[in-house]
């Protein structure tokens, strides 16, 4: 531990991942004072159909679909 | 707040991820007494061999597979 | 399957809980053709400093804390 | 339940993943004395390139990339 | 990686986690041929009111409540 | 979205969690480039009998238990 997720829309590339990763991981390591090895961070990504906030998919609110 | 997950086995079409979406973002937001704009709702499908009962993968337990 | 995990904040009382149980497995059952015995519901409460929307943990934006 | 959910790193072959839960069922049914039927278990795959330890992704550390 | 978490009724004795712990762990570890060190597992527990399955909560199948 | 959960050992304090919430979520909105009021951090604890590394719980790694 710690293990941190995040959940994402998909479709970033590897270097916005690479970044994300490294960022997060710092600012986890230093405010809870653990060495940035035993930092866990696990990226989950989910297509646009496949979530929603108001009960509309993501899918249905982009423009081109 | 709330976030909502259902997993469940891949594969349905859009329709039946839209209207589970919809219906089970109205209900949560009616009995927790949120506006439902305030609902997050994530799918999280699994594939026939990333999940098992007893055991069994769910691949293992299809008639054609 | 399905799984379906809630996450709220801490506080509600049980006849919520139950309503809340019993509205959201009937419509994953019915959306996705699945006896409602087979569908599983989690609610995992969290404290209200153990969530943030924007950065700032719920306890911090309650009127009296 | 009881539910238990397995993260590995994408590419194992299904036998991998059967075995892994049948034995992983079995050992928490008999720990937890609950009939292994009840067991749910659920494989979450990650790609190399969304999860990390450290800071540094996984792909990044790979020989050939 | 790997992470495994258990999901479990509330309640069990620190005894039977050390157990489950020891167990779940030789057998994640042996079957993905990693080493045990490098498997990361979690207990996670529900409050019998904070679970449901067919949409009744556990706590209301008990038989004194 | 995003989503941001962070499991870490029980028993930090309310400042702790502040700052690493407000932390997380900048880095989080930066590297994505998404308003910071739209992403929601979950931050999860785990007692010490509730997790383990390499089959140990970390209770049983403390020097006074």
């Amino acid at each position: 531990m710690p293990v941190v997720t995040v959940r994402i829309a998909k479709g970033r590339p590897v270097e916005k991942k690479r970044a994300l990763a490294k960022a997060v991981t710092e600012v986890v390591a230093e405010n809870l004072d653990v060495p940035s090895e035993r930092v866990i961070l696990i990226i989950d990504e989910s297509d646009s159909e496949d979530w929603a906030i108001g009960g509309v998919l993501h899918a249905d609110k982009l423009p081109a679909r």
